[in-house]
């Protein structure tokens, strides 16, 4: 690629960004658009629409500058310690990112422009220069002039890990913070206790009374059982929708009085009202919902699971550490998710299937990793102009057409390849589920992990190692050449990467803005039933967004080294991202639970192994470059890199993991003395019921519509 | 190898067997010799000297039956718990290999023996057959009887490991009836501390006594810290030596009246007795020790760890699993060891340096066990006639007779690599110590490890591969290749290993029942001094001496499926092992402290690497003699392995590490109303006191012979 159509490129994606961010400007001010564009404020009731003025109709900054405005606090108060920790993977990255840039465009970049490898030491023809010309490859072997790429790399190491140690530090205080200042909640009172093993005589839920009454009398305070509901939470949902379709009738003053025969499809019987109608059989089904309730707890469809509340924060932590019972398979203690955070279909009862499951899905997530581009291939394959022409021949016609032809061939493999990726996140999920986690946001840190390593293998490694002869298992196998083989392939795909960060970075940041499937879809709904009260309020999908963004801290500290000019690129990426998603954490997402910066320590590692990376293809590039000493000495850079990832491990995830004895007493002290806490340990007792279990009143609310409903 | 030479070796390894058990039958009944064969008795005080008969000069069995008569009950109480793991990894492996040896005896021998590879198909000329003839590279390449070797895979892997689990789970409970069984133990009460941080005001005493009684009050009962004490035992190692010298003289009735002068060297000053001069200096040390030792508690040479006792077990193990302090690297918690099982010299005062050094100790003991041979072999080289004769001409006389010159060239590289083998124990302790373990149990315990992969790997791998075109690096870098590598290079050593079982097995355990080297030092010592009241009884060197049965153990499951003609003379080892360890246990060898069965995690993962390896061996042949769909269907085989391994992790391990609160809260209430508590809760405060703090009475004693030692 050559410097002018990267120019082209960036131009054409700033002024799609600039329309974006102007239409943006635009339509979030118009009322019909509010609940595409805030619907927290919405549902939170402080959105306020405005009378009509021509202001409504001009692009305004202002939404740019409260995001940027908006303090930390005030930020942890709207979008909890998730939505902070969130926010500062931009500044963390922007931080590095300045230095690097700083040093990578100052200093490294000249260097390599001044090379000679690839003849390109010509000023004058500066459009027309390969970009090559300003990567690492563009300096002739053995040159001294990569001594000053060695330092830069020491140096970026220093920097990146100083504030790596920082953010740690900070974050963990934050979290530390935060447990200090909360208010007793259900989950610091309470464990999972799975396997418990049968007794002969009683249920399940027997034996948990008198274990936890025998050994633990003076702190036990209550248990929930874990049940089988599935089969009720069908129901429920049946009768969540005949409700809707009910107040949907009733709020229509024309189909109130539709009717329909009552009998077998409705074509003979009784005319009867349509409200009628469903409100009768909204009737029937919730009697079957209460029966199969009752039929749930009498006929104890328990599963051998139990939430065990404990008096003191310090009580529930000590039954979660010590081993229980004398068969370490048997009373196995988890800590317990935030109520509203429990994952209700876990069922995985006993300790074989949990773990068998899990390498199942271990061994599913690796195959679908590193074998992911093969379908996908085949499809795309497929997808071109005479295949499509045999499958449906009508298209025939419209094919001939050069340009039709030439759109879709050119088009359709593209659009194939991100309809696929974009299901990966939602497969990582279900499988992240399926390994037996209890908890959304367990099961939501666990697929940001796995799609993680999925798009670094996917869009790094599959991407660059094509170039060189790929093969998946021969890379891996023959580890001892990893760094060459990287040193060889990496550098040659500085230009793609530019272009990604520009095409894929930025547009993913404008149409996070902009809302384009919400905002479709808003509009199709809105013409085709009216406005809708329901607003649907989401969290931020860290799944898919935190991966996103760790990949280009990844490209950025790997070109970084090889191809400077990057940089810029990836500054302007965290630039728009840090505006937008502050405005978007505040206006649209709500978060549903808080896991108080779990995530953080999957941030700490990717950075870790983006330097790791960078450092063993300096160490092979240095090989190739014949500079073999500086090859060596990169060596100890490596490990110092290595120990100090180990350091932070032991000295800051175990504050990420659980609460020490000294804050947990503290907490409790405190609050021994709160003549709330009786009214907060009675809550506490049926904190845990599983909601498939709580009564439900659609039918009285269906009648007298203005009650808010019950669930 | 031809058979008939493997049955001169065996033949003579098997006299030499007699003559030493034969031997021993006679020394061990000689008065003079019963501080080498029954050290223990006589330090038990249970050693009687029988008069003088003719029946002291014929050999007799009768310490055979008595070894084998012994119930595990006795030798639970008289070698604890280590002592009856230890005789069940003879148990266990005789089990395996009773079935195994009729399994390839009966079935794969014959065989490999019809098979055509060698053309050795001829029964008349059976002694000087090739052994390979017995091994399963006799078999022709896609013979379909390799079934029946795949058949004896799947059967032997199922039989060991139903016997492995079955061992695990004897074991455990085992473990389980000890703790319910035991008496109060001041480490069932106590914890380690460290990296107590520094408080502003006072000391680190001081500041683990507010700690601990602001969270623990009601549990909380003592501290002791642990000080810097190098020095001060330097000085009572002196003490001691000059207090044994001083005993000596006053036994020694002509001495107690030689004399010396008081002044420099003895040259010249006041004529003084010996016994004088002694006490005197005696004397004189013992107070320097006092100063010392209130120095120690004064000046406080106190180290920031520190063993805190509490009230109850269950409390110890609460303060134990909760992480304490809000940053994990203070207050760090570890199990105690028994108080003899403590190793004073640990020092590492802060979590940084620790795991730097343990990180060293690692990378040393790789470097030590991958590269041993390339010193050893250097130095073999030069141990030959023509650089002898360089060093010390004088020699050249002698060297020049054929004989002398033989058994030199022949002998001397072989000693040097036994003495250069013998030394990696005591250097593995080492290592293992400056890993920063806090007991005794625990260093031998990780040396035991260390020496069991450096044996596999110098014994085995190094071996085996040195045949095919060995390189270490290499052989770990192409790892899809070891399967087949293996394949090639093993079968290849089954004669050698035959033979190493014969002469290094059998050798060993007569040698050991023998006591070569106590026998000589005694001899030598009795004659220079005459009889020594002070019998030193060691334990049971774990370190060296699990590695090697764990090698045989490695061997006879590995040529089990390739030469199984091996087995037989396994078994052998394993028999004799097993009569003369167990007499070793009663007489010799006495348990300074016991870790309750924590060896036998170690034996498991041993064999279940042997495991892995005889089955990716059996995948690679199976590949070499052109049965793919074999080699294939033994994929699964290896994976059942390890997941087996993994259950029994989950399964069986926790109980090696920790107890559970149900043992724990049952033993405490137990006890609650046991009135001995008192007492021993009060001996529980110094219970963990330094033995170097200890106050010392040796002069006392020296005047007043017949006092017990107060140490």
């Amino acid at each position: 690629m050559i410097l002018s159509a990267l120019l082209t490129s960036v131009g054409i994606n700033l002024l799609l960004c600039i329309l974006f961010f102007t239409l943006y400007s635009i339509l979030r001010k118009q009322p019909s658009n509010i609940d595409v564009y805030a619907p927290r404020l919405v549902a939170e009731g402080k959105a306020h629409s405005s009378a009509f003025s021509l202001e409504r109709l001009l692009p305004s900054p202002g939404w740019v500058r409260r995001a940027w405005q908006l303090s930390e606090d005030e930020l942890l108060s709207a979008a909890g310690l998730d939505g902070v920790v969130f926010m500062r993977i931009f500044t963390f990255s922007l931080k590095i990112f300045s230095f690097m840039g700083l040093v990578g465009i100052l200093i490294l970049l000249p260097i390599n422009y001044v090379g000679k490898q690839l003849n390109a030491f010509d000023i004058s023809d500066l459009p027309n220069k390969s970009l090559d010309a300003f990567s690492i490859s563009n300096l002739e072997d053995g040159s001294k002039r990569l001594w000053v790429h060695f330092v830069a790399l020491y140096l970026a190491t220093g920097v990146v890990c100083y504030f790596l140690y920082h953010e740690y530090r900070y974050i963990s205080l934050k979290r530390l913070d935060l447990f200090y200042s909360s208010k007793p909640q259900p989950h610091q009172f309470t464990i999972l206790v799975r396997s418990i093993p049968k007794s002969s005589e009683g249920t399940s839920s027997d034996s948990v009374e008198s274990f936890f009454a025998e050994y633990y009398p003076s702190i036990y305070l209550s248990h929930t059982m874990v049940c089988r509901t599935s089969k009720l939470q069908g129901l429920i949902t049946d009768a969540k929708k005949l409700y809707k379709k009910l107040t949907d009738l009733k709020s229509d003053a024309h189909a109130q009085h539709k009717s329909r025969r009552s009998g077998f499809l409705g074509l003979w019987g009784q005319k009867v009202t349509l409200v009628d109608h469903y409100g009768k059989k909204l009737e029937d089904l919730e009697e079957n919902v209460r029966m199969e309730q009752s039929d749930v707890s009498l006929a104890r469809e328990e599963l051998p699971e139990a939430f065990v509340s404990f008096k003191t924060r310090y009580g529930a932590s000590t039954a979660l550490h010590i081993k229980q019972s004398d068969n370490p398979a048997e009373w196995v203690t988890e800590i317990a998710p935030e109520p509203s955070d429990v994952y209700w279909p876990f069922f995985y009862a006993t300790f074989l299937p949990r773990w068998i499951s899990k390498l199942i899905v271990i061994v599913a997530t690796i195959i679908l990793t590193l074998l992911f581009l093969i379908p996908v291939a085949f499809v795309q394959g497929l997808a071109n102009a005479s295949q499509l022409v045999k499958w449906l021949p009508f298209l025939k016609g419209i094919l001939t057409i050069a340009f039709v032809s030439q759109v879709i061939t050119g088009y359709l493999p593209s659009l194939i390849l991100q309809w696929f990726l974009s299901i990966v996140p939602p497969i990582m999920k279900i499988f992240s589920s399926m390994q037996g986690y209890i908890s959304n946001s367990e099961i939501e840190k666990s697929a940001c992990t796995k799609v993680l390593w999925f798009t670094i293998w996917n869009v790094f490694f599959a991407n660059v190692l094509t170039g060189s002869a790929f093969s998946t298992f021969q890379f891996f196998l023959d580890f001892k050449d990893i760094p060459q083989t990287l040193a060889i392939a990496v550098p040659g795909q500085a230009s793609f990467y530019i272009s990604y960060v520009v095409t894929s970075g930025w547009t993913s940041v404008s149409s996070e803005l902009f809302r384009m499937s919400p905002l479709f879809w808003s509009t199709i709904t809105s013409c085709a039933r009216g406005s809708d009260n329901e607003v649907d309020v989401s969290s931020v999908p860290y799944t898919s967004v935190i991966p996103r963004i760790l990949l280009f801290v990844l490209l950025g500290i790997t070109y970084f080294f090889l191809a400077p000019l990057i940089l810029p690129f990836v500054l302007a990426y965290f630039c728009l991202g840090y505006v937008v998603y502050r405005n978007q954490l505040i206006n649209v997402y709500a978060p549903k639970y808080d896991t108080a910066g779990k995530f953080w320590p999957i941030v700490h590692n990717s950075t870790i192994f983006s330097l790791v990376l960078v450092q063993a293809l300096a160490v092979g590039l240095f090989g190739l470059k014949q500079l073999p000493l500086a090859s060596t000495l990169t060596f100890p850079l490596i490990v110092l890199t290595l120990l100090f990832n180990e350091y932070c491990r032991k000295r800051f995830l175990p504050i990420f993991q659980t609460y020490s004895a000294e804050s947990l007493i503290k907490k409790d002290r405190k609050d021994s003395s709160d003549p709330a806490m009786t009214d907060f340990l009675d809550k506490l007792v049926t904190a845990y019921r599983d909601p498939a279990l709580m009564p439900i009143h659609y039918s009285q609310n269906a009648n007298d519509h203005n009650t808010p409903l019950l669930t």
